[in-house]
């Protein structure tokens, strides 16, 4: 029987690759990154291949700053906290003559790395505590509908990387499930990630002050009492993972010397499939260029390791067709 | 158009009322407990109500001994860190001659009593301690899976209350994410959380010794330090909900005044619809009967406040049909 028209056009259009029809990755660019990752993704999905991973261990962490969203200048949070400190200076006006306040009140940022660490405590503390979970909730949502970032004039949540929505997208289409790990902080996440990352709250992983549990009003309450509870970061993010999803991710992707441990854990030494990655800023003119030399997102340890540890390394300014969202 | 014979068949099996056909509960007795859970939970599904809960939302926790598994005569973890104690005593010489160990090796229950908090924090180091978290959780599951409750001569997780599976089960069934907030280890449980109460790792929350990221023969690993970083009981518990879930629970079950404020966390004072319950152990013929003077669950605070707050109170006697599976 001869095929029909109509047929013929059916048979050529099932010929073509799954991908040229449907492409999951639409922003990235064709190259050895894109096709390593969804190589790795089609392998541990398969359920005849060797590669296979059940649905229920699939878990992929991702770091948030530089990972999933602009980091420079300064990390958003750090944008918050300053902004913060002026907002409520009203209220505390020892802070004009007081550092670390002083230094921020009168925006000299030398005098305000001079605070060192102990400075920088001292603002978390003034600014991320001392309210419910809840208000904090509220104080970081309205300074993020207010905030624009100072380069591209645009809200910090719309500052989010359009090839990595895809990706986490992809992965969840894939049954994995989807952690931020991030030393940023974790209730200044959780009020966003749903609706930016479509990452619920209980799959953010990051930095704490500790909580005191009280009944404000009749109403049980969780005060935030700005002390340092957990640092997520180096090191930290192991400990974070294990405690708050109690398994070993088989995909990590950081950007920074910061996640260097959270890449080694997840693919070092591993008997089954992993995948580990780095997002490389080299696209000064779309985001920013920086790596072993910033101060902000420091890459320089990790970069070293990636080779032998066979992580990728992706190249933005290659390897995505676009960066931002629309 | 007269129906025919198995029309008619049909139509009356149609007219039953769902339950009857397939009850999600069949263990527990028809009575006020069963009622106000299926009509919770039918009221927040529903999706033309007043109280509906979008999915994602849809939070329910659970406290382990005493509400999920047996806890007397002794909490199933403090018996597993007793047998260890003998199990690596040998190792231990001293241990004849130190306290607290001294009284656990010679069985004298009053001596080690007397040790004390301090006593009892040594047993976790000890037990608990110097191990990877891989090792601690494997050590876990072969006690589990030797163990043999006194009274009952079945291994603990056979001790499980067949009406609060079936519970989970409902519940998952109607896309709420099921969790355990325990004072008991976070990974004493998440080895066997899965396959017990089909409650995965990522949903266990629990009291937790601090972790420390460290290479052991060129695998990333965590060695746990046995020293506690975190209390998840009484005002514990809406700490971890809040630093695990990142979510105010809807429906909160426990047996305990070690629950008391999880279960004010979740229902007093909010807008929403919640559903607080005890479990109260009644029936000393089928399991055990104790509240107001037992050393181990102890039930008091809660069950006066039961009544002002609209918590359910389970008459494990009267509620239950059967206690445990099979």
């Amino acid at each position: 029987m001869k095929p029909s028209a109509p047929g013929l056009a059916i048979a050529i259009a099932l010929a073509l690759p799954a991908a040229a029809q449907d492409d999951p990755l639409p922003s990235w660019n064709d190259g050895e990154s894109k096709r390593a990752i969804i190589a790795f993704v089609q392998d541990v999905t398969n359920e005849n291949g060797d590669a296979h991973v059940d649905k229920d261990e699939r878990i992929a962490t991702f770091d948030n700053d530089g990972t999933l969203w602009v980091e420079q200048p300064i990390y958003t949070q750090l944008a918050f906290a300053l902004d913060r400190v002026r907002d409520i200076a009203a209220d505390h006006p020892d802070w004009k003559t007081t550092q670390p306040f002083q230094a921020v009140l009168d925006g000299d940022m030398e005098a305000l790395a001079a605070t060192g660490e102990e400075g920088l405590l001292e603002i978390v503390a003034a600014t991320h505590g001392g309210m419910s979970t809840e208000q904090f909730a509220q104080i970081a949502l309205d300074w993020l509908a207010e905030a624009k970032h100072p380069r591209f004039d645009k809200p910090y949540t719309r500052l989010v990387y359009q090839p990595m929505l895809e990706l986490i997208d992809y992965l969840q289409d894939n049954d994995f499930e989807t952690y931020i790990v991030s030393g940023g902080g974790i209730e200044f996440m959780r009020p966003w990630t749903q609706e930016v990352y479509n990452i619920p709250p209980q799959q953010v992983v990051g930095s704490s002050t500790t909580t005191e549990y009280m009944i404000v009003d009749g109403k049980p309450t969780l005060m935030r009492t700005g002390e340092i509870a957990f640092v997520d970061d180096k090191a930290g993010k192991p400990v974070g993972i294990n405690s708050h999803i109690g398994r070993r991710p088989i995909i990590a992707f950081g950007n920074s010397d910061g996640d260097f441990q959270m890449l080694e854990y997840t693919t070092v030494g591993i008997d089954g499939p992993s995948l580990g990655a780095i997002v490389h800023h080299t696209d000064a003119d779309r985001e920013y260029a920086y790596d072993r030399d910033s101060p902000v997102g420091k890459l320089d340890k990790a970069l070293d390791a990636a080779d032998d540890n066979d992580w990728l390394v992706i190249d933005m300014k290659t390897d995505w067709k676009t960066i931002f969202p629309e």
